[in-house]
C-alpha cells in the first residue's frame, strides 16, 4: 500500500488552516452532542455533483447517502446486504430527519448506462448492470422513444429516476407512515453541472427552477459520454 | 410533498454567487469533457465527516461513495444489488480511477450500533442490524475486552472496520489484478470529528498522524539477554 | 570501579552554573524547611520520559517513584520489601503528598514485555518476568485480539495498565481513606514520546488530550427506534 | 477522580513550547530508534535531587530508578515482585548499560527514619520500616556512636548506604560478571541539597568533591527533621 495521496494531504491542511480553524467549536460542539443534520440527502457519486458544495452546507446539516445514479431501492425485508436501506433506516429512526431530497444531475454516468442497449457487463460480478437495472424498465420505455434526441431521453430518465427513487421512498412503511402524518417530506432535485442550475421537484413532479418559479427544459450543450 | 427546504434553497443561492461563479469555467469543462477523479473515496454518510469538506476539494476530484460506516461488502457475484460494489466497478473499471482510499471517522453512529450487544431491530427490515453484521465478528472480538473503555473500543473498531473494508476491497479481482501491477493504491483514514485531525494508515495498518510522522510503535531492543 | 563518568560531571558542572546558581536560595531554603512536594509521581524508569522534564518542574515539586513501566503493585501488608509500597507510605503519611499521578508513556519496553509470548528469563531471578506479571492477565486478554495491530495492543495495554495502577492504589487503606473522604486525587497520565503530547486520564478513564478537551466518546443518540 | 492539576498542565505547556519544539527531533529519532541511555542511575525520589536536574540530562540519557534512599536490595531469586532488581536486569541486560551510579542526597528523610528509635508503623503494612530495615544493622552501628553529631550519624549512614547499595549491586551475577570483565562500571555519589555540592565516591570508597579532588567532611547547616 503506498502512502497517502500527497494532493489530499494539502488539500487537509488547507482545511486545518480555513475551515476547521475558522468553526473549532462547532466540530468539538458536534462531537460532544452528536449529529442533528436537518436534511438526508440522497446523491450520486458523481465527483461534480457534491451537495455540500452545491447546498453551501457545513458540518452537521447533510446526512448524505452517495450511490451510482442517486438511486433508492424499493423495500425488500429479506436477509440480504442493503447499504441504502440501512441508511435511510438510521437517518429516519435514529437521528429522526424530517426532510429527505433525492438528487440527480446532468450527463449522470449511471443514467447514461441504463439507457446504452449494448452496455457489457464491466466484471463477472456486473454490478453496475444490476444495479442500474432499477431503472432499466424506465429506461427501455424511453429508448423507444426516437423523437426525442439522445440529451433529451437521457434528461428525461434522470428525472424519472429520481420520480422513481422518490416512489421507492414510500414502499418503506416508517417513510410512509411519517409522510401520511405531514411529519416527513420527501424533495427531488436535478443539478446542471454546466450551468450550475437547481431544478427542484414540484409537486406535480416537474423540475422547476426556483429562481424562476416557472417550468422549462433545460437546454445543454451537446452530451459527451462519460469517459 | 411541501415545497423545497429554504435552508437549501439559501445554501444553493449562496453557491452560485460564490463557487459557482468562481468556478463557472471549471464546471463548464467539466460538463463537457466528463469527470476524471484522482480518487475514489469510501466514506460515512455522517454530515460531520464529508470527505470535499475535510480534504478541501473542488468539483471533479473525489468521487464519493458513502454509507453506514464507510463499509465496503466482500465480493459477491450474485443476482443481488450491491450499490457499493456498482460504484466500486464504475470507479475502477469506467472511470479508471487508481487511488482509493476509506475514510472512517470517530464517534461513527454505525460502528457504535455494531458494538451495542443490545440492539433492537429498528424496522421489521432491519436493515442497520444487517448492514453493520459486516463487522459483527470483530466488534464481538473487541467487545469481549472489558480492560478497554467503551470510548477505546469504539475507536479500536472504527479502526479495524477500515482495515476489513480494505481487506475486503482485495477480493474484488478487477481490483486485486491492478493493486498486483502496482497500478492501484488502497489507503486507510481517519477523521477524529472534534480535533479534526486525520489519521492515515501506514503500510503496517497503523494509524498516524500525517504532521507527526509517527505513531504509538515500540522501539525498544529486542528483549532477549545480550549475547 | 573506575572513576566518575566524565559527561556526569560536565553536567553537573552546567547545573551548577546556571539553574542551581539561579535557585540558589529555593535549594538552601528547601534544605532548610524540608520537602513539600504538591505530587506524587509513578513514573517509568525510560530515559525519555523524565517527569520533572515534561511537566518543567523544580526542586521541591514532585516526589518520584520510578520503576519499570509504572507499576503499582497491590496491597500486600506481608514481610516482604516493597520498594514502590514504601515510597507510596512516605508520599501520603509522612510528606501528605494529596495529589497522585501515575503517568505511563508510549514505546514502553516493559509493557512490549508483557505482551511478547515468547519473552525468556533475561536471568535466573527473571525479575522482569515477575515485575510484569502485575499485567500479565491483561496483557493476555489484550494479545488474543488478532484485529489490531501490535501498536494498537501496545498503546492499549499502556493505557490498561496505569488505570491498573490506578485500582491498585485504591487497595492500600491510607489512600482509599483520603480519596473516599475526598482529600486525596488519584490522577493518570499517558505521554507520547515522539510527538511530545500529553493525554490525560478523564473521570471515564479515556485518555484525552488537555489542549483539546475532546475524546473519542460516541455521542449518537441512543439507537433505539423513535417513539 | 479530580481532573488534572492545573499546576502540571502549565508545566506541560512550558516543555511543549519550550524544550520540546527546541528538541522536536531529538525526542522522534528517540521514539523511532528507541533509549540507548549512557547511565543507570539509582537514586531517592525526593523532590529536590532530580538527577535529570543535577546532571543537566537530556532525553534518552538516564535510566533512572528512584526509590526511598536510592536502596538497592541484595539479589533474591525467589518468587517475589522486585521492582528495583527488575529494573536493573532490564537496564543491564537488555539496554546493556555499561554505567551505573547510585545517588544518594543530605537530608534523607529514609535515612533519618532508619535513624530513628522510636519509628512508629505508618501502616499496619509498614512499608517504610521493612524498606529501611535494609540499613537497619549499619544505622543501629552508627547510631551506637554517641560522639558524632545527629547530622554527622545521618550523612554517615547516607553514604553507608551508597556503599551497601553498590555491595548489594555486586550480589547480582549479571552485575558481577561484566564488573569482573571491566565491562560495567560502578559509581556512588552524594549531592548536598543545600550547597547544590556533588560528592562523589572514590576507589576507598571516600567521597570527594570532583572540583576539589580532595577529600573532607561535609559542612551542613543544622539539620532540620524531614516533615
Amino acid at each position: 500500500m503506498t502512502y497517502f495521496p500527497a494532493k489530499l494531504l494539502a488539500g487537509y491542511r488547507n482545511f486545518m488552516g480555513g475551515r476547521y480553524s475558522d468553526e473549532r467549536e462547532r466540530y468539538r460542539g458536534l462531537a460532544e452532542t452528536g449529529q442533528k443534520p436537518h436534511t438526508l440527502l440522497v446523491a450520486c457519486c458523481d465527483s461534480r455533483a457534491a451537495p455540500e458544495t452545491i447546498f453551501d452546507c457545513g458540518p452537521g446539516e447533510l446526512f448524505v447517502v452517495r450511490n451510482i445514479a442517486n438511486m433508492v431501492p424499493p423495500y425488500e425485508p429479506d436477509s440480504q446486504l442493503h447499504g441504502t436501506s440501512a441508511a435511510l433506516e438510521y437517518a429516519i429512526q435514529v437521528l429522526q430527519i424530517r426532510d429527505i431530497v433525492v438528487m440527480g444531475h446532468g450527463r449522470c454516468g449511471g443514467i447514461q448506462a441504463a439507457l446504452d442497449p449494448e452496455l457489457e457487463p464491466l466484471s463477472p460480478g456486473d454490478f453496475i448492470g444490476k444495479w442500474i437495472g432499477l431503472v432499466k424498465p424506465a429506461a427501455e420505455q424511453i429508448q423507444s422513444n426516437d423523437l426525442m434526441t439522445a440529451t433529451e431521453r437521457q434528461t428525461a430518465l434522470e428525472r424519472v429516476s429520481i420520480r422513481n427513487s422518490i416512489g421507492n421512498l414510500a414502499t418503506f412503511p416508517f417513510i410512509r407512515a411519517l409522510t401520511e402524518k405531514g411529519e416527513l417530506a420527501v424533495h427531488g432535485a436535478w443539478f446542471d453541472i454546466s450551468s450550475g442550475e437547481l431544478w427542484v421537484m414540484n409537486e406535480k413532479g416537474d423540475f422547476i427552477r426556483p429562481d424562476m418559479e416557472t417550468e422549462q427544459a433545460p437546454a445543454e450543450p451537446a452530451l459527451t459520454p462519460a469517459p
